[in-house]
């Protein structure tokens, strides 16, 4: 049975999901938190239904599932009671212990904890980052200055760490965790007035270990193509956010 | 070594830690977040030192500790690099799999991510009792309607799960991990224009509850009085929080 490729809005019809036990997955296309939970499914090629969701007109029957209406959701068809996980975080360490090839989460407490907290430090990018994503004619006038200060903690660990990924050798958690903004970071230069891009020298680092991520079997899986972030942001900005743009590409 | 039992401010010296391998924990004494971390040092009977810091004028050498400034904070001493743990939550987590006794997490993976949604489901609760317990003569109208509505999921929740506690038979993460703000709670009847109580209908439940786990001995050992904690409350309200008062009492 196949689930439609469109966003569900307000108004629509609970779609009647099949009752084979596989995972069901609710997102909105460009939502980066669902982008994080979408390259560990398809990291660890975990079986699962792709249910979207309009995040502006939502319907109301997603409440049953999400209780606060957040993306992204997992709901365990398989189980008894169907719970539903929500919390990219959460979804994502749930997901590692319970499909553990390949392990993304280190397995020692300590490392474990230090790299929860790196993830955490990067909330400040993520809410430094929409004043120059959106061509904000309001926007206060640090706002690059407060972006490349939250993203120079990165810059500075991944030099500490001295390894091509925050992981190690190999990819893992951190990586995929922060990766959804690194792909969006690009359509700056199209959305924004600055006509903003990552400066090479100051982040020499990251955009090195950008170049090598983007070539992850599961980062090119989910990857949206920069031209479609940069027009869905413009139609976000307008009050109109365009999801079901997402399904013009191949995704 | 005896540590001073005062909060550290603004332009204070750097305080000689000892170096003897125990853990160092950096909080504030009134504040719920650092309540977890206290109730798990003192649930798993963890030696420990005690700095505090005072949030409004925060010391300079804490970023030293903690970049955001942020607290609780705990510095593992005994290690190499001796690195430092931020968010309550992480903190938490880490000590529960380092000190395993008693173990307060429970470990089936389905599980445990079910109680950390909840427990992320107690920041609504967090976010609307502010303007309650604060005699603040702006606070919206529907400010009580609101924090009722997010305590609410709790209740419910306990009811659901039809046991005493919300780790079932004894007790757990979840409850210690939302405890201190019911230990704050009572000081509401003193603190606010409105001398709010919570209703023994509505939250019949959770008030049994809160009568069983303020037995527990952890609990009870990091317990603040209600007197103190409307003090502090209104000291705060004032713009002027007066964080040395704690050590009016044993504590």
């Amino acid at each position: 049975m196949a689930l439609p490729q469109k966003h569900f809005k307000r108004g629509s019809t609970k779609p009647e999901l099949p009752e084979d036990g596989v995972l069901r997955f609710f997102s909105m296309a460009f939502c980066p938190f669902s982008h994080r939970v979408r390259l560990l499914l398809a990291a660890k090629q975990i079986p699962h239904h792709k249910i979207y969701v309009d995040l502006i007109e939502k319907p109301e029957w997603y409440k049953d599932y999400s209780p606060l209406g957040k993306v992204p959701a997992l709901q365990l068809a398989g189980i008894e009671n169907q719970p539903t996980l929500v919390e990219s975080l959460i979804i994502a360490e749930y997901l590692d212990q319970q499909y553990p090839q390949p392990q993304l989460f280190l397995t020692d407490p300590l490392q474990k904890a230090l790299d929860k907290i790196l993830i955490e430090r990067f909330a400040p990018v993520v809410s430094a980052i929409y004043p120059v994503l959106t061509c904000n004619p309001n926007a206060p006038a640090d706002a690059i200055e407060k972006f490349e200060n939250a993203l120079d903690v990165f810059e500075v660990e991944l030099a500490k760490r001295g390894t091509p990924y925050f992981a190690g050798q190999t990819i893992g958690i951190v990586d995929y965790m922060i990766w959804p903004w690194f792909e969006r970071f690009p359509s700056m230069k199209i959305t924004s007035e600055q006509k903003y891009e990552l400066n090479t020298n100051r982040f020499g680092k990251l955009l090195k270990w950008r170049d090598l991520v983007a070539q992850d079997e599961a980062v090119q899986k989910t990857a949206l193509d920069v031209q479609l972030h940069a027009e869905f942001q413009k139609s976000k900005t307008l009050g109109n956010p365009q999801y079901d743009i997402a399904f013009k590409a191949k995704y």
